[in-house]
């Protein structure tokens, strides 16, 4: 992907990458985007959920979301997607950092209609969230879809920016009597807490135990 | 706070709240923001870390950053913290949902500019991120704090968003053969990993130990 104005890595752009394959594999670490867009001179951002497939991004909600009803009309849109992998402790002040992945992508929605390719996209982003489910749970009904909106989003363009490493230190200071280092961060799974109405002879499914 | 148009509550008004004290205690919980803003027509989304000191957010980074160049123009800003707290897995897709704590805040920033404010705004960020490294470490030169942009976005307006507990299902769905439940997830610190030119008499501070 060449970049244009908007996805040219401006600030350490060493850090940086337009590569699909990087894009895409941050992408898949991740569920949770943020959104943003503007109406009425207003800009806003919202957390939701996604799937991928390609190049689109799959969004869904409630029919009602001011966030679906706007971004369907094809308002230009910005997905960004961070994983944070630890905090960067550098000997000053100044060079402490994170280590992070990030991707901004850049492109417009389009509402899906059909029923059928509703629920295909609605399964992409339930596996993209916890692989193994889908098969496991009741499908969406009629009224269920209905209630539904999935948009598709389209990435135009998109920059992926990646942090990882020790901090980096002005040379002088590294004789400073100072811890450095890095602090590593994971969002972890913890054991899965049943539903109080769960019948005691259904076992726990593999996709929630805990990953070795 | 009282809701105005850009803050009312659409979807589920129920898990939301206009209070300060669910603002700031999530503001608070967090140490990423998503920052959206609009340039020459297009929605931009950034991620940032960032401090709070009542209802105010500071931001920093390069004096050179698109972002940090654009926001101290005055431009309206929406600044998004989210807290993952777990996937919820109901009996039926429909009814699959997130627990979560999330935090849309609007307003607009200013440049700080004297290097004491500036200074002491960074300690802000600092400690929010990390509490008890600040005095520990090489504090700013004036070519460091000349090199940063340090930003006040002052909250006008905020909406919390909150989901907890296990998953709703249709009544009729309690009887399907399903596990339900919640998958916790938490962001975690793993064990701290020295800078390679660490000194080995070099003691590992309070603050990056595990929490019990």
């Amino acid at each position: 992907m060449n970049p244009t104005k908007r996805t040219k890595l401006g600030r350490l752009p060493n850090r940086g990458s337009h590569e699909f394959e990087t894009i895409h594999a941050i992408l898949d670490a991740a569920f949770l985007a943020h959104v943003g867009f503007q109406m009425e001179s207003q800009p806003f951002v919202i957390p939701t959920l996604y799937g991928r497939d390609e190049g689109k991004l799959y969004l869904h909600g409630s029919a009602a979301s001011r966030m679906l009803r706007g971004l369907e009309t094809g308002l230009p849109a910005c997905v960004c997607v961070t994983v944070v992998d630890g905090l960067v402790l550098a000997r000053s002040a100044f060079h402490h950092s994170m280590n992070y992945r990030s991707v901004v992508a850049f492109g417009t929605a389009r509402k899906i209609e059909g029923a059928e390719e509703k629920t295909r996209a609605l399964r992409v982003i339930s596996e993209h969230l916890i692989a193994g489910r889908w098969s496991d749970v009741r499908g969406p009904s009629d009224k269920e879809l209905k209630a539904t909106s999935v948009l598709e989003f389209s990435i135009e363009e998109a920059s992926a920016k990646i942090r990882t490493g020790p901090p980096v230190d002005d040379e002088e200071d590294y004789s400073l009597p100072v811890w450095a280092g890095v602090l590593p961060l994971r969002l972890e799974a913890k054991a899965p807490v049943p539903d109080p109405r769960l019948a005691a002879s259904i076992k726990l499914p593999p996709y929630v135990l805990p990953k070795e």
